[in-house]
């Protein structure tokens, strides 16, 4: 049997709101064996960047990252957020160990080479390093990841944290039973976007393409669901959508490779 | 036998060169056996501090930190550096991981209580996590520790770099035969400081003493030494202060504790 592992994305809100991190992280700590939390921090981006007097450029949902960019989310990725995270998480006795993906080579990407848009320094996955990750784990420490990624070649690269997510799901999924939580401020995923009583509580591809085609899903969602989708296809053993509180109660999106649903 | 760990302290001039720093970081991977890092940034994050609009105020050499100075250093140290230097040394085959203290808990540090001069978050080392820094030189990683570290609070804190140097090889020398290196801008310690062929071979406490009181020794090597004597006398095996050639060609000033001076 192997061992679980519960694999975190916490969205930028969360981030952003002192109390709602410190319970997310203090749920997160509680939770029993190994662990990993992925984050990003594209607002607080976008505010140093606006501050620092660099525009901020986003194509379909994605950043544009261009050199100034580049260098300033990696000092918020990996340096406010990322240690702001960790040291939270050490002083409730959690023994977080913040990495980006050039740290142990955990993420090896290559830059996404200019098609209609150029993303510029964007990196997409090529190789998770998932040994020196579970070396981490099995030494007792929790990996805190950041979205910034590397080339092997010296270059930085950004890299959406939902798709680091999903990767490391997929390639940690032969080692241990992933759990893997997309956590943000929503309580899941809405079939109707103004509406909290809509929330969906488990999601099949099938249903997932009915929804899309009514257009009850927002467009930020997308992403977010094709990913998590991604991991559950590729060994991930569940994937829920939702906020600190429904993950908690058990009400969080599941998402469920049949339309076999179980009963909640 | 202990086996050996050679621990760089590497100077701000070198991460502001990049074809020096390049060179500096293709010598510390060449090394052999454990090897780990420490590095500052302060350059770079008065530069930063300057662009955003916020005073650089130093006393007695050290960095005055208010909280927005300890989210500048933060971000420069922990994310610009830190992952500029991973990066690179990824590039050339040695598989560095960065930390900041908070991580894996290696540094805790306890903020400073304002005496004449009120540091702000500045903090003083209260232990270091060498059991976590050996797991992780085991496991094959090369640690590269920046200068932050933590209360244990959930605080993070400015460190300066030499004394983390130092302290890190105290608390290694039990587990290790460290070899500590300064290695900065300047071939070694001189005995006038604008005269190159004053360069000090071998330096003893007396001799120090006696350099110290005649004034040849600049103000900002004196805390420097301070640090490396002390590693010295704590247990660390051999320290060197000079620059990457002197050090690689071992013209550099090696401190030692009695003024037995061995022939070079």
């Amino acid at each position: 049997m192997k061992e679980e592992l519960h694999l975190f994305k916490i969205g930028g809100a969360i981030l952003e709101d002192a109390a709602e991190l410190e319970n997310t992280l203090a749920f997160f700590s509680n939770l029993p064996g190994r662990k990993l939390l992925v984050h990003g921090g594209g607002r607080r981006a976008s505010r140093l960047s606006k501050t620092l007097g660099i525009e901020t450029r986003m194509a379909e949902g994605r950043r544009i990252t261009d050199a100034a960019t580049l260098e300033v989310v990696t000092m918020v990725y990996a340096g406010l957020e990322n240690k702001k995270v960790v040291s939270l998480l050490q002083a409730g006795g959690c023994n977080a160990l913040g990495l980006s993906g050039a740290d142990g080579n955990v993420i090896l990407a290559e830059k996404r080479q200019p098609g209609k848009i150029d993303y510029g320094f964007a990196g997409d996955i090529r190789k998770v390093g998932a040994k020196s990750l579970s070396s981490l784990l099995e030494s007792g420490f929790t990996p805190i990841l950041c979205a910034i990624t590397h080339d092997g070649q010296g270059q930085l690269l950004n890299t959406n944290a939902d798709t680091i997510a999903a990767e490391l799901a997929i390639a940690l999924a032969p080692f241990y039973q992933v759990h893997l939580y997309y956590c943000f401020e929503m309580p899941g995923v809405m079939a109707r976007i103004d509406n909290p009583d809509s929330l969906i509580a488990f999601l099949d591809p099938e249903s997932y393409s009915i929804h899309k085609e009514l257009g009850n899903i927002s467009e930020g969602m997308i992403p977010k669901l094709d990913n998590a989708f991604r991991a559950l296809e590729a060994g991930a053993a569940t994937v829920q959508v939702g906020s600190r509180k429904s993950i908690a109660n058990g009400t969080a999106t599941q998402l469920l490779l049949t339309s076999d649903f179980p009963k909640k």
